[in-house]
């Protein structure tokens, strides 16, 4: 297997594109990261997108946004992994380039959610779980997490108060992120006087629907260095998954998979947990966030509120999060999530970051959920010297 | 990169299974290709699919039929290339077996289409076309194939008869395939009085809407050879696209990608067209069958219809093509059609192919098309001696 670097990275920004349809968001994206890596064509592109189907009534977007970015021809297939969707793609690119079939890669996450109705986005969302054992007993996406996060606050003492670190975090970081959707601080009373969703979990809980896309350049990192390519290094690439319905889990409040693609990406990298300077987590909604930095180790089991709690996670913290905004904040266009968290966490390894540049930083760790917590996809990204 | 073999193969009967939710069908094409592989468990699972969001509202189906097959925890994506996703799936498994990231790798392709009423059915099937440009102003699946037929039959001179040769040959294969959801032989004059789709396409024209999951163990040839295992290697893998609309094409009656991606696959494997014992094509409509054959480079361009003219297409034939009965009368359960194929093609190269067994083949084309020639998938499959 070959070492692999990105050596490009491209982002629309995240809102509500009514003017713009997918396949041009989706080669916006990938235009600005091929002009970011100084390449003008890969070899392959991967699409991760999870809804164009259901609200879109459009498949076969490889093909499509190829075509779009003047790359007609091009080997192109969309990969599918709920919420996930956009690290899996970067995944694939990954197996690609370091497997030694192709030598630059494009992995480009694209999704377009605010064109249908919210009712129809509701249903589409909720294909993340379990269609026949949740969905179809009246379920939607939000109120699977709301039975987490009440299970959650039970099991440890905590209530809707404690979790406001999260999303205070995030809203504080994309008041400087320009690619942001909703880039203004907010205050725990905020939090606490958001209108309800799901009980427990209201609106500043939860991540925001929308439109966007996302794309990173891949290469070998030889090949970057060759050209004197601004490089940031795969150190770590893994997927773990679970039982896709809550019920069928040993213990719903731990996810296995996101332990498991941890120890995974740590293992290939040769990193511990305490080299990581920062995380750029699932944080769609503040249980997720809480959830998946005890299941990744960086907390004992209950303790993941307490860190929101104690503020360990702000850019000055123990363990930084979500640096540019994260889920909530940046805003969730699902698909599209894995790779703008991969674009971030590079302009945090290349210093360019801006007002949220984390001095010093050296090992960035990227981590995109999809479903409930049925799949995990763990990258883990070095700075290059 | 590695010389990789398929090493086992499963599939499910095609045909309507309203007993049985897709992850059961997924399962258990999985679980019989692992049995026959003499493996229990895989390290990678690509699921190729396509409509499972808009039909079943179900996505994360990697997770999903992984944990049904008792792999829970595998790493499992689905792939989406519109009826292309099957053997695209494959192509993610080859790359991943090939570059040395696993050892084992499994890619099935599921799709359950006959539980959704038909009409949901054709507003999902035309995903696979360009939502804004063909879909949206009323263009079926069906029709899009429609038009291209008539331009066919307008430049080259040919009657709505003379496709009959493909459905004539393809149902002749299938009456002796188990699996195949249309086993009985049809005549020309039945092709001829079939009731119209939509003009000139009638229903013996046109492949079936099905249910079905296939599934293919790969592993390195090396691997295969030391345990003693059936392998039938994989020569060549290649995936090339082309604009997903018609009327963006170069030449619609040219199918660009078919062309490039057959060209790449055997410069890969290094062989000539010449070399092709047979070739299980993409006979979703004949039209496709007839454009196929030529863009592959099998006859001059205008010479596909008279290929089935002539019968060459039989088992007897120059160039035997659908050998267990093809998308026509096989059935077309879409995202999972491209692993069908492969599964049928590793039987003639192991020589189970019982009443249609070619004799003394020993390489086979397979050749997956996704839209109306917006992604050609094909692979090259040489027995192991």
């Amino acid at each position: 297997m070959r070492d692999v670097s990105i050596i490009g990275i491209g982002q629309t920004p995240v809102g509500e594109h009514w003017e713009k349809p997918l396949r041009i968001l989706g080669a916006e994206a990938v235009l600005a990261a091929l002009e970011d890596a100084q390449l003008e064509r890969p070899e392959i592109l991967y699409v991760g997108n999870m809804l164009s189907g259901q609200l879109l009534r459009q498949e076969n977007i490889g093909p499509l946004i190829a075509d779009h970015a003047g790359l007609r021809g091009l080997e192109a297939t969309k990969i599918e992994a709920a919420c996930a969707s956009g690290a899996a793609a970067l995944r694939a690119a990954y197996l690609a380039v370091a497997g030694g079939m192709v030598d630059v890669a494009v992995a480009c996450g694209a999704e377009k959610m605010t064109d249908a109705p919210s009712d129809e986005t509701t249903k589409a969302l909720v294909s993340a779980a379990d269609s026949i054992y949740e969905a179809q007993h009246g379920l939607s996406f939000v109120a699977i997490n709301a039975l987490l996060m009440r299970r959650y606050m039970h099991t440890y003492g905590y209530a809707h108060a404690d979790f406001a670190g999260f999303a205070v975090n995030a809203h504080r970081n994309a008041a400087h992120n320009p690619n942001a959707m909703f880039p203004r601080a907010i205050t725990a009373e905020d939090f606490g006087q958001a209108k309800m969703i799901a009980d427990p979990i209201c609106l500043l809980d939860s991540s925001g629907i929308a439109d966007g896309a996302a794309a990173v350049v891949l290469a070998p990192t030889a090949f970057a260095r060759a050209q004197g390519l601004k490089a940031v290094r795969i150190l770590g690439s893994a997927v773990a998954t679970d039982a896709v319905a809550l019920h069928d889990r040993d213990d719903p409040l731990f996810l296995s998979a996101v332990h498991v693609s941890t120890q995974r990406a740590c293992a290939q990298a040769r990193v511990g947990l305490g080299d990581i300077d920062f995380v750029e987590l699932h944080d769609a909604f503040t249980i997720m966030a809480a959830l998946s930095l005890e299941a990744a180790g960086f907390c004992p089991r209950g303790g993941g509120a307490r860190l929101a709690m104690a503020d360990e996670i702000s850019l000055q913290g123990r363990i930084p999060i979500c640096t540019m905004g994260g889920l909530k904040a940046r805003g969730h266009p699902v698909g599209a999530t894995g790779i703008y968290q991969v674009v971030e966490a590079v302009q945090q390894l290349r210093g360019e970051a801006g007002a949220n540049q984390l001095h010093g930083c050296r090992i960035g760790m990227c981590q995109n959920i999809g479903g409930s917590g049925a799949i995990a996809v763990t990258h883990i990204l070095e700075r290059s010297d």
